[in-house]
């Protein structure tokens, strides 16, 4: 499994993902699932990725080494994208690709998923930074003010902490910080979700990401931020009244 | 959809559910999902139910009215079960006989699905509290100490304040508490789950319940409940320090 998970404010943007993979429960593996596309100044891309780990790795081949565009028949490159709508749909052309090359309908009778779903976030040029999903049909949808979050991969458990406390006036350190326990709820609860974790942090117009890193599963911030929202979520739910439902006391 | 959760604690049994069925998303009712069985001093039995409507229903027909013991021939009901075990095993061939009753394999081909499943909770006699969870097969598994809660429907959303706040060894307050919690997290993020909720709690060895009553959308606990909640959240990630992850400072 996988949670990828990226939030867009006011300031920017955010963007976190796991790194395990997983064929079946008894063959786990530690797979970068965060990619980044930067040429400072110029443009800073971020594309996470969820699902059949041989349809994603095909598509970032042809993020990186390109594709011919059907119009004009040049080979085009994520680099050669001029905006994030039109890198969207570029992404969903190499989703197309990757699928029909790995997809074979005798495995997936057999039970084997080729679907792959994907977020691409950054910014180009002076234009906005921007959130797209990429679904495996290769179509997309684009994050908005109104929901400025996005997942894939396993994304139940890790909701309600984003319904509740991102908006687009969040600050972008604790949207991070918000994606990061969002992060540990998902590990938490579903075994195929592990670190170490990786983080992107993209400024509004900076066009080079601000942070770009791996937290470990022993990173003394994590482990601290994971202790403090359990102490927290404890003392919150003990600070609550007791039910005054007692309708039938013995 | 459908979400409910039983907690076994020391002190005794707590069970919450929401009222929503859905057939489709432009055909929402209220639909009764946790049902007593209640014979004070001698047994409280509490089952929810979620999935499809017509078994479920068609299960809870047979607990109260009876069906054939296939080894003695004589018509018994939830009442004659000698034990929670047997009450289980009990519910699980209701299950059977109801789902062959509403199958057909026509319409399963066309998208719906017969599948259901249920908890059963409660006391008989002096033997300790238990809390089951029965499957569409008719089988059934047994809640521990070790991980002492249930749920069926749309478990994930709420899942991961249970499996931070409750043990054993909760008080049954606290864990009716936690259950209205991880019933509002899930309420937030799915649509087809709704209030009223209906609660239940029996206290070990009181052998009639507690509380046994309806929590409508409005009702001034739940409301401040789901207030101070929200409120303990924000304030919880805010005290949270920030990040230290900034390789890449601009």
């Amino acid at each position: 499994m996988t949670y990828c998970c990226g939030i867009l404010v006011r300031e920017g943007l955010v963007m976190v993902a796991d790194t395990r993979t997983n064929a079946g429960l008894d063959n786990i593996s530690t797979f970068r699932k965060l990619h980044v596309f930067e040429r400072p100044g110029e443009r800073a891309l971020i594309v996470a990725s969820a699902g059949n780990l041989s349809v994603t790795q095909g598509v970032l081949h042809y993020l990186a080494d390109g594709l011919e565009n059907p119009e004009t028949g040049v080979n085009e490159t994520i680099y050669d994208c001029a905006n994030l709508m039109k890198a969207a749909h570029f992404i969903g052309r190499a989703v197309r690709r990757a699928r029909i090359e790995a997809f074979d309908p005798d495995v997936q009778s057999a039970g084997v998923n080729f679907d792959v779903s994907l977020l691409l976030g950054g910014q180009i040029g002076a234009a906005s930074p921007r959130l797209f999903m990429i679904y495996t049909a290769g179509n997309c949808i684009e994050c908005t003010t109104d929901t400025n979050y996005l997942q894939i991969g396993e994304h139940k458990y890790g909701k309600p902490i984003l319904d509740r406390a991102v908006n687009y006036d969040t600050s972008i350190n604790e949207a991070l910080k918000i994606a990061l326990i969002s992060m540990d709820s998902t590990i938490r609860s579903n075994l195929s979700v592990g670190p170490p974790i990786d983080i992107v942090l993209l400024r509004r117009d900076a066009l080079r990401l601000d942070v770009s890193t791996r937290i470990e599963a022993n990173d003394p911030y994590f482990r601290d931020l994971r202790e403090r929202w359990s102490k927290a979520l404890r003392e919150a739910h003990m600070a609550i009244p007791a039910p005054p439902y007692g309708d039938r006391a013995p």
